[in-house]
């Protein structure tokens, strides 16, 4: 049974994954692509001090990508490094070198995937990238093959494990996120830096990048909306329990008559809806297709062995494909191709929204904000006020209609310079559509 | 732009759907792949009388299925005529004239489809049935390509939507099945004679095929343990709730010690898990891997335009190796090649179970019961009973710590025999592992 050889560069979390299922799953591997699966040459910066799977000890050890990105036995290069660094120049040496590519990075394909596509394509090879977003859910596959006779309507999605931890546990527990966020850094399930994910940047360049897939359109994450979930706190998981609604840091990628719809914000969402489901580090995607209607994919959005998943089945694809002669590529981000889509402001999106208030109390305060919301033609739809002692820090809950968000915005805006205000109005859509 | 040319046999609601998308997305599909994809020739009984749209005009227009297969203008063969009957004679025609085929057809795939693979293979051309199970879930994408790195070891689903939709609305309003099932039957959702969606043969022959692709098994339905949900009632969901469950037709295969447990039964599942959110006619999977852990899959189980899109993905992919060259063939069956996985009788589960009684109340009953259950040595796990004023037919519940199915149901038809019981115990299993 002659062998497909691949050559793993970069031994942290994935890489070490990818390694321990080929070597633990490897006949069950062999037996469904009729060839074996060999790991030829590893690369690492400390790889003498790496623990490799004894069925790949024969496998040449280098700590220069080069080696092995040159090595005439490697036929596919996996580049599990990482970030927008070496791993650019990783890929840029395997395609010109004519080896196929399968890749876990997220900042990467972000970035630079239409480029790094383009060239693969001249060059004749394969580039595989299941594990660069949500990691365990196959949603890749699922787009490129498994519901590409449909038009994607909207997307909306849970792509940070962390700040959906820290919601659900809010939501739990009714401690404040300081709280659950220092237990979570101590857990090490939270960076000692957690801006990346509890202001959304993570999840934004997770949506840049599948949006980009769905729609076929050029996504930057400066294109799209964020807002991340500091100012969520445990009273107002009480009042959307109140409301029948729960709240998650939703991404949301929706076509609309004006264009395209990008957002990553804290939103309040049915407790009926199957994205409400969605507890602690799991990812989800939920994808509206024009005739498929509803479909949703939920997994593990991180963790080794799950993206380790995404790796080996790509490395399967891609192998089948060099054994057995290889269709032509057609890039997935196929941008400026379907041009329908096009990035739009959020402020055109309409929404019902829930707005929180903390003020001083004293009379005259909710004629005062339901003149404001008049004045920009919102109508209110509920208030909502817990018992509390605390005359100078008093909470409630506006919910109004559907209307715009730029009138939100700007009654927001006006609000804010009222005296009686502790903090800005706290502003969240409603996603009714789910 | 050079085209595909594609046929189409049976113009039912999967193949009017079919139909509808290839139309209504031409212009994207054609963007997503570099060239059309045409409608070439359909094929009928009642052709003459149906809507084809605009765009297919011109296709060539038959009562004759072999007039369609040996057109020379026709490339792939998308069989939606559906049962065991003619649509095997086309397939087989399909294959010996050398065209690609494409089918909707569950019974067929799930009877012979690792023989029609075979052949497929042998002849050299390709067979795409993604269509044939969950219509609008890509759920052969996923474990074909997403996750074929994964060793799958349980897959649990609820693959019929009528019993979901009965049992769901059944939860909500508190009525009889009898009631929501006439009601079904008179808005069309369900059949005149309902036993293959409420006795559960539909759901068996879905997860045979599943499990099947799932674990690479020869399996039969006739493998498989089916319960259906006649003896459900709305106050099995009351108890359910006071144990912070609820109850939905489960199919399940999953890898044990001895070998592969099938089912498809009703079961109380705990109310927090992403399946117990499932309501109505949907459709959902779950799968656990070895390495990636949980993932979860949900969608429109059937209809015209979501089965419709599973079709047009197929046909798309099978297309695209049309142009560019194919890989060789590897039957998704893989029967008799990973060779772990054999089915065990179901009794070798082991499970919480939940035990309700109705009886002619007179004092002693709980002791009697208990007695039984200990001699089998299975342990209580608690006692509950509503409030009732009906001596003569009292429901009360007991649930029991995890045990194997076979003490169950000897205990079960010991207690049968007892002259208090008003109908035999309802056993659902308590499934816990999800």
């Amino acid at each position: 049974m002659e062998e497909v050889n691949v050559g793993i560069v970069g031994l942290g979390n994935v890489g070490s994954g990818t390694l321990a299922i080929l070597a633990e799953n490897a006949d069950q591997i062999a037996l469904k692509l009729g060839f074996r699966l060999r790991v030829a040459a590893v690369c690492s910066r400390s790889v003498q001090e790496r623990a490799i799977p004894q069925a790949f000890a024969a496998a040449r050890r280098t700590t220069n990508w080069r080696d092995l990105v040159t090595d005439p036995g490697v036929q596919i290069v996996a580049e599990l490094v990482g970030g927008n660094g070496v791993a650019g120049d990783i890929i840029d040496a395997a395609i010109a070198h004519r080896k196929s590519v399968v890749t876990a990075n997220k900042e990467l394909m972000g970035s630079c995937g239409p480029e790094i596509w383009d060239r693969a394509i001249r060059a004749g090879i394969n580039l595989a990238m299941e594990a660069s977003v949500c990691g365990g859910i196959p949603i890749h596959a699922v787009l490129r093959e498994g519901i590409s006779g449909d038009r994607v309507t909207a997307l909306h999605g849970i792509l940070n494990g962390t700040s959906n931890y820290i919601l659900t546990e809010m939501e739990k527990r009714g401690d404040p996120l300081d709280t659950i966020l220092a237990e979570a850094q101590k857990l090490g399930y939270a960076e000692a830096d957690p801006s990346a994910d509890i202001d959304g940047f993570d999840a934004r360049s997770k949506l840049a990048l599948l949006a980009a897939l769905a729609f076929g359109e050029k996504i930057l994450p400066s294109d799209i909306f964020v807002e991340g979930i500091r100012r969520i706190s445990p009273m107002d998981f009480r009042y959307a329990h109140t409301l029948e609604h729960t709240i998650r840091l939703v991404c949301t990628a929706r076509q609309t008559h004006d264009g395209l719809i990008l957002s990553v914000r804290p939103a309040l969402i049915p407790q009926s809806t199957i994205l409400a489901s969605v507890q602690g580090a799991y990812n989800a995607v939920w994808v509206k297709g024009a005739f498929g209607q509803d479909t949703f994919y939920y997994g593990r959005g991180a963790g080794p062995k799950p993206t380790g998943v995404a790796v080996v089945s790509d490395l399967m694809r891609v192998a089948r494909e060099i054994r057995f002669g290889s269709p032509e590529r057609v890039s997935p981000f196929a941008h400026e191709r379907l041009g329908e889509y096009k990035p739009v402001s959020v402020t055109l999106q309409k929404s019902a929204y829930y707005l929180r208030f903390r003020v001083s109390d004293r009379p005259g305060i909710l004629a005062l904000l339901a003149g404001i919301l008049a004045s920009k033609h919102i109508s209110l739809e509920s208030v909502l006020q817990e018992p509390c002692d605390t005359k100078h820090d008093l909470p409630f809950v506006i919910t109004v209609e559907p209307t715009s968000e730029q009138s939100v915005c700007d009654a927001v805006a006006e609000m804010a310079q009222l005296d009686f205000l502790r903090e800005p109005p706290l502003a969240l859509p409603m996603e009714t559509g789910l």
